[in-house]
């Protein structure tokens, strides 16, 4: 049998032609499975991952309207927000760890560590990898918990300084149960999924119906553009702000896609 | 920190309350995890399993009157196929190994390993887990292999006594290039994949846009079924069946499916 070839996943990237249509798609892969090996990811997270693509590929891979409006609307809220903090989960910890430092510091957001799966080694891990891209603090770790009432899974521990205080609470692919419960808690949940008609989707206060990996940089300009805004302005921003629609818009553009799919057969 | 709970995705059947809207799809990615720690997946294979789960979930993960036709196709052609072959990859090693077996017994036909990321390991074990769920003969791992033309992934490389010789070939999960390799060589391909938009979809001769987990076993009752039917009564059902209009059919349905989810909202 011939073994020449090398059939490790690790050499994703010599084995795809620079001009394969998904190759993006197939690096992006290549990462989480690193961050599986490091302990960042669960091998949950990339299942996670893969249903979040097949909704992207819905979407045509492009952040549509609806993304931006949410995303305009969750800066606003950000920079109104009095004790913002960004839960990082291990598939965000992968893909886009200096882009959420570099917002977390431009929003004055604590960064707080929250997983599903939680265990020692997978809480240093990703802690390592936010402080090897710049964070100078990361909650949920080895600092004072607490836990979210109506919440019985390992996502129930939260930061007595950090999610537990919080005003706005930014997190991405996330379960609804948690979800619902920091919405319980009167706190305002911006959430990135790619998942419409997830709980998490339906329940957050704002959902930024995207790719975090187009996502978040497009936060961090659109933070950067109306951080010089007065607040008078910033509410207006959030006050005509429709969180139901921007999701109808969603599911209207995904049948949309089909009908086109159907029409080029 | 409260470390008594256990965090391990090994515990996932205790963890998940047995009234969890989705404990049954929770169940198989702990089936999957299992499969990734034995070698028989590979990461890879997990997120192409949650692409998967999305679509099965547009579908209202049942089998759907598109699938049905198709699986009546698909059985009809494996009754009057000469030499027909199902090619085995980790993820159906790892879901239906069981059915796979017996649909192959049923119709006399090969079971052929199969895989993008090709390596010994991998390969023993999953021939392993076939030789353990009752299969007398596993191609594609010791016998003599060939290599399909135009291939030129890992996936080019099958047993002369199988997949090259084959005139019909069932597979599930395949990437686009290797099914319109075969559609190519002649052999009519039955494709079992859940993306009705997948090149192998749409270059497949029969496309079942359904779940392996309840395909399979509805091949096995429609084999059953048919298995006395005349040759006549075959063709005609083949004759009858237009691939185009199933493709078309699942499009409309999941379109069909996000005008309710709005209507709902």
């Amino acid at each position: 049998m011939d073994n020449t070839q090398s059939s490790k996943e690790g050499s994703l990237r010599d084995l795809i032609p620079i001009n394969h249509p998904r190759r993006e798609s197939l690096l992006i892969r290549e990462k989480l499975v690193e961050a599986l090996k490091d302990n960042v990811l669960t091998p949950s997270g990339l299942i996670a991952h893969g249903r979040g693509e097949c909704f992207d590929y819905l979407f045509g891979e492009k952040t549509q309207d609806f993304a931006k409006k949410a995303i305009e609307a969750a800066s606003a809220t950000l920079l109104l927000a009095k004790n913002p903090v960004i839960s990082v989960n291990g598939n965000m910890a992968a893909l886009v760890p200096k882009e959420l430092i570099e917002l977390a510091n431009l929003i004055n957001a604590k960064l707080e560590i929250n997983l599903f799966y939680r265990s020692e080694e997978r809480l240093k891990a990703i802690k390592n990898v936010l402080i090897k891209n710049g964070a100078k603090e990361v909650l949920g770790v080895d600092d004072e918990l607490t836990t979210i009432p109506e919440l019985f899974s390992e996502r129930r521990k939260v930061s007595k300084n950090g999610i537990f205080i919080a005003d706005v609470v930014l997190l991405a692919l996330e379960d609804g149960d948690r979800t619902e419960a920091l919405v319980k808690m009167n706190k305002k949940v911006i959430a990135i999924d790619l998942n419409p008609l997830s709980r998490t989707s339906k329940a957050a206060n704002i959902t930024i119906v995207d790719n975090i990996i187009r996502a978040i940089p497009l936060m961090i300009q659109k933070v950067n553009e109306l951080k010089n805004y007065n607040t008078g302005q910033l509410r207006e921003i959030i006050e005509n702000y429709d969180n139901k629609k921007i999701i109808l818009d969603s599911l209207k553009f995904i049948s949309g896609r089909f009908q086109e799919f159907s029409l080029s057969l």
